[in-house]
């Protein structure tokens, strides 16, 4: 039997099973940063960039969990090894952990900690979605700015997020765009955006996750030939683009066929979206970027 | 023998034990909302405001917790009576709660709910510090911008104010003044700032939560003549004020003696800081605003 796996204090359980106390700062702060990971056909997809982007947002935020990289890499894999998954999301999350005593508030006396689960490979935008092409609406809520939380980090403070994603809803989006305080386009909730325009590829620059498909997009682009760029991007360029695109690690590449409601380019998914898209799939396939789980289980 | 009590899941049960499953947007999404409510002689504070705050804040982020406002009074009183302190902070909290499939990213489909938990009254700056007087540090980490996420909606997105916490303490701070990305002083890690100049009491408007203590000491300046305003500050106001105090549910007021580790004033706590203080507890003791733990038990 296949099922989602946790690894929480130093035990492998059932993820339905791994819990938190509510009292840890780690919940009552959201004082935890995360990555989350993929793996296909049992091979995880560019593991060192995520471990590296892990130890960054741990690191940014005076968190050390109690594994080094090498432990955390076999924690990951055991996690989707046990799920009996051959493709899954492996999220890897660094705690705060508890305060010292009930009443302390100094996170500085918190014994910091590792948490990991493994769950079925899953789509930040359905997968019935992506495959028709989505509609994104560009939202009132803007992005939470770098000066005060670095989206390098990768952090649960989503609230920003979530208050877009539910914007788009009620605009009759299927997910959200958000810009930052000064109206450049940032990125979605769980996702960066690319547009494509006489043939070159763009994305924005700063105030985002930099996302590790993002970072591969770029790789590709270049292996097709296709010029691609990170710069600033406005909203207007987006509406008025040939295609555009969005990119997760749980999800991959996913076609924008509409913006606010209304038809991008032709109102079908690109053909550039569609060849990169086939590229990324084809070359994982291949075992490109790909570690495989049984390498790192101890 | 008493203990922190919370109540989760339709039960009562020891704080220790409340805990919530790692795969809830609760918790991976930050996407819940508070309130904090002090109880002191076995009376609750301003219960009505902070029910209100609560509601607002639930509303604002469109949950619904599964119990009406005099059942969640019941609650909150319930949990406050079981731990057999007679000073208490009660947390309440809307939870978005488990997505209806463990792939969704959904909130839509979420089954809401509400946590409480009831623990002996804490102070977000410790008590010895606070009496000795405390050293805030204007940090550069900026608070989140409103058009972000709403600070009047108490939520646990704190990364801004951890930030703002660890910065201060690495510049020699007991805790933190975060300004929002415009320059203007906002609040500090779960407290609201006042300052004093000439007699007159002056506290930041807009982009910070609208404490209810901060609401209480416009009560207090008015019941002893002394004017008072809500109104933009920037740091060098702050700076050059003769008394600063911070005030917050977890531990009233705290005057401030030091700005960036230099003096503020006479380098000692303010007397109108005081003569609010004093005039605050005396009033509390006497029950103002005051509703008995034992009137809302069912």
């Amino acid at each position: 039997m296949s099922e989602p796996i946790a690894f929480i204090n130093e035990e492998f359980v059932p993820a339905h099973e791994a819990k938190i106390p509510i009292l840890e700062p780690t919940f009552t702060k959201s004082d935890v940063v995360y990555d989350t990971i993929s793996s296909t056909d049992n091979l995880i997809f560019r593991l060192d960039d995520h471990l590296d982007r892990f130890e960054n947002s741990c690191d940014s935020m005076q968190i050390n969990p109690p594994y080094n990289r090498k432990e955390i890499a076999t924690i990951i894999a055991t996690c989707a090894d046990k799920t009996g998954y051959e493709d899954t999301c492996i999220t890897i999350m660094g705690t705060r952990g508890p305060y010292k005593d009930i009443t302390s508030r100094d996170p500085r006396t918190c014994q910091n900690g590792l948490i990991a689960v493994a769950m079925p490979y899953y789509y930040v935008i359905p997968k019935e979605k992506a495959q028709k092409g989505v509609n994104l609406s560009i939202v009132d809520n803007k992005r939470v700015p770098s000066e005060s939380v670095d989206a390098r980090i990768k952090n649960f403070n989503w609230m920003d997020l979530t208050r877009g994603l539910l914007e788009a809803y009620d605009k009759g989006g299927d997910s959200a765009i958000l810009c930052t305080p000064d109206g450049k386009v940032s990125e979605g909730p769980g996702f960066n955006i690319w547009l494509a325009k006489d043939g070159h590829l763009k994305t924005p620059k700063g105030n985002l996750l930099e996302g590790i498909t993002r970072k591969t997009i770029f790789e590709l682009a270049s292996e097709i030939g296709l010029n691609a760029t990170e710069t600033e991007v406005y909203p207007e360029e987006l509406r008025e683009a040939d295609e555009a695109f969005t990119s997760t690690t749980a999800g991959a590449i996913a076609a924008v066929v509409e913006i606010d409601g209304k038809p991008l380019g032709n109102g079908a998914p690109g053909l550039l979206t569609g060849r990169l898209n086939d590229l990324y799939w084809n070359k994982r396939k291949d075992g490109w970027h790909g570690t495989p789980v049984k390498s790192l289980l101890t």
